[in-house]
């Protein structure tokens, strides 16, 4: 968390989310700060009562995890303020997303050109993602994939995978993270052959290396091509 | 900058980076701690300096702005640790990149997929660096470009530009963010047709927003499907 999103979550009156993530911080606020959590799927719900929150007068934090302008709860709020031309102030406070935060647990794959790709087509066509998956393989991105898989949708990790195998070898290296940077984090380093043998969950990040990634000691390396 | 490193810059002995970087954190050390600035085109040998004290048993921190693990120095670290089979523990923590954070200030233009690009051809061919932006833009990538021009170096970014303007409309919003969270931060929301009219210098992040982005308000949104 950013020191600035830090003070001002204890500066507010209110404090909206997924109740998950209003768990995460719910330690750091003072017992007369309210909390309002909602459930999954309950975003619009959940941005329009932060909204409505902050009519009545109110200082209103809505979280995200990682950073709130990348699938997250910025673009919706905005969307709506915009759409209702409510004449509340909005600031969006950046944070960490999560292919940055898991790229630091694996040491540094992100070190050259990349591409962030989520793999749910809850709102989004499958074949416009599959495009997109494309697109960064043949360009030789290093890739990022969020949802990458839930108990109801098993099939894009393993299209996603086959379609970077047609450009890169089946040796390169892929980087796990199940719950970056929170209390029970897990980390793989594995290869495009190998990384569907490893739990793959709505937790983690995949990150796949480009053709100059190489794993070592337990790290995973995109060289940027400093001679050292 | 984020509570850990924020917390962690305290605890250090020494700590080294580029003159501009060190600078923006010396108000937060305390008098003890040593600091160790080197010039811009010193990165291998800074990374060594900071290896060389961690051998001789100091704490040590390397700061790169933004996120290290993107264009910074956490991948040159861990390549010349792991060359030199050196014993030091590295931790590598994450920050927020430019791209998040420029984003931040120009409302949620990265609320779908993305790709991070950096038009320096330094350490990188252009040709690749091309290749690249045409991938991103045949797969309608929200597109955030660093170092997209300096004193020396101004073609590229008209290139980049023209090679949108195959794929995207002139419309494109487009977001230009100079000095994102810092004392002097400039921001433009402008289209493809237009960017050039504005400054874009080394300090600076461009935004390239996909088919469905769009701006109002001086905001820059991309809608990632919710009904509204
Ligand atoms: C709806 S997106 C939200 C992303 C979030 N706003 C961000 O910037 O990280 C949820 C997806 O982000 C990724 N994610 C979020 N937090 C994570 C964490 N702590 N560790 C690994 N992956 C995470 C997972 O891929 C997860 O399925
Ligand atoms: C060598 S890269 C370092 C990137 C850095 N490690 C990061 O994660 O943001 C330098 C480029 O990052 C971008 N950048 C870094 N800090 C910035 C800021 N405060 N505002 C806008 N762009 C910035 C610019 O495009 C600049 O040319």
């Amino acid at each position: 968390m950013s020191l600035k999103a830090y003070r001002l979550l204890q500066e507010v009156d209110t404090v909206v989310g997924y109740s998950t993530y209003v768990d995460l911080v719910t330690e750091i606020l003072a017992p007369e700060q309210e909390t309002i959590s909602t459930g999954m799927g309950t975003e619009v719900k959940r941005c329009k009562k932060a909204i409505k929150l902050a009519q009545q007068g109110l200082e209103v934090a809505l979280v995200s995890s990682g950073d709130s302008g990348v699938y997250g709860m910025a673009g919706l709020v905005l969307e709506l303020v915009e759409k209702e031309a409510s004449d509340i102030s909005v600031e969006i406070i950046p944070g960490i997303t999560a292919a940055n935060a898991a790229a630091a647990s694996l040491g540094a794959p992100l070190m050259h050109d990349y591409t962030v790709i989520s793999l749910s087509d809850l709102l989004t066509p499958w074949a416009v993602i599959k495009k997109r998956l494309i697109k960064a393989a043949e360009g030789d991105f290093i890739t990022a994939l969020y949802n990458p898989k839930s108990k109801q949708r098993v099939k894009q990790i393993e299209e996603a995978r086959q379609i970077f195998l047609q450009q890169r070898s089946a040796e390169t290296p892929v980087g796990i993270v199940r719950s970056a940077k929170r209390g029970a984090e897990e980390i793989e380093i594995t290869t495009l052959e190998q990384m569907l043998e490893f739990e793959i969950n709505m937790l983690t990040t995949v990150i796949i290396g480009n053709s100059d990634t190489y794993s070592a000691q337990d790290l995973m390396i995109t060289p940027r091509g400093y001679q050292v």
